[in-house]
């Protein structure tokens, strides 16, 4: 199962490095040469970098996937998918999913929506400083706190019932209210039990900024 | 028709001062005393204020509405209810929707899933410098392009096909394929025409940073 860091375009001022490869999307992959971190792969359409930047790149990762840039799928989606047709056991660590353009960072979010993604979702990682996205899909669920995490909110991609058990507030059947986020949800003693009735459910623990 | 200016948590660095009305939630109304706007309405829990900053809203604030810190709403929404109350026929552009915590960020794009809000998703607007959300209800639309963006993407919340026509990348019966967003469109010459088959739309304009 190995872990591998997926360098994007958005905000990359913190990662951690504690991976077994790493990847690069277009621009990001010269954010990992700058930062001494391996090239493993590089993929993308590389709109975003000059002729001697590609140049670069293309010397210093160790495979290099060129994309049209006029295709159905976003870079982040087809660096994923590449991943995992070469490692279908991988855990992936997505930074630089947010800040900048929100229509990037909203692809980003919602990357699972894709049918070739979803069976990973549960590998799949989204991070930054003051946020962590997970994804669980149909079923029942079992959350721990994330160290130095604050909140947990749930947002449902589907239609049913959402079910929040063991949480600051739960949502029951006898309290359900209809939302597409439960936000500011917080862990008391113990785990929180998640019961998605269908489609997928995007969790999001966060802290406040320091 | 007043045009309204509402000021919420994120990031507040860039906003416009074309309007009628300003409000302010929690501690976003400090930003709008700073920079010498009027604070027709404060909203809010006011959990992220001191109680001197607390003091300073209220005798500053024309009206405010002071709300318990655990409630099914968010301040936004809120706040959003509150504006429409009073003036049905409301044009509210919100700063500070983006930026910060990612569950803020995603209970702002959404908040017109609130049945209470949707009613109104034509008149409601999300802005920052770079980006800029609309929604659309279901039926026929026309867009035009926006001074200074670049890109239009369209983020489907109901199921059916989307048809996008008169753009770079049109969507039709021809060449449909299934996508939470369809993103990095543009326009060509002319409008665009985009017809929602159930749900809403939520079309975002940006364009890349400077």
């Amino acid at each position: 199962m190995p872990k591998i860091a997926l360098f994007v375009g958005g905000e990359l001022e913190w990662f951690t490095t504690d991976f077994d490869y790493y990847v690069g999307v277009d621009r990001a992959c010269l954010r990992l040469m700058e930062s001494g971190l391996p090239l493993d792969l590089a993929v993308g359409d590389f709109d975003s970098v000059s002729q001697s930047e590609l140049e670069a790149i293309q010397s210093t990762a160790k495979v290099c996937k060129i994309a049209l840039p006029e295709k159905d799928d976003t870079d982040t989606e087809l660096a994923l998918k590449t991943i995992f047709q070469t490692y279908p056991e991988a855990e992936v660590t997505v930074f630089g999913a947010f800040g900048g353009r929100i229509d990037h960072m909203l692809s980003n979010v919602f990357l699972v929506s894709d049918p070739q993604l979803a069976p990973y979702m549960n590998r799949i990682c989204l991070r930054d400083k003051q946020n962590k996205i997970t994804y669980c899909s149909e079923g029942r669920h079992e959350f721990f706190p994330e160290p130095d995490m604050t909140y947990i909110s749930f947002l449902q991609e589907g239609a049913g019932e959402l079910t929040i058990l063991g949480a600051k507030y739960e949502l029951t059947s006898r309290n359900y209210f209809q939302k597409k986020i439960y936000s500011s949800n917080e862990f008391v003693d113990g785990p929180i039990h998640v019961t998605v009735p269908n489609g997928y459910v995007i969790i999001i623990q966060t802290k406040d900024r320091m």
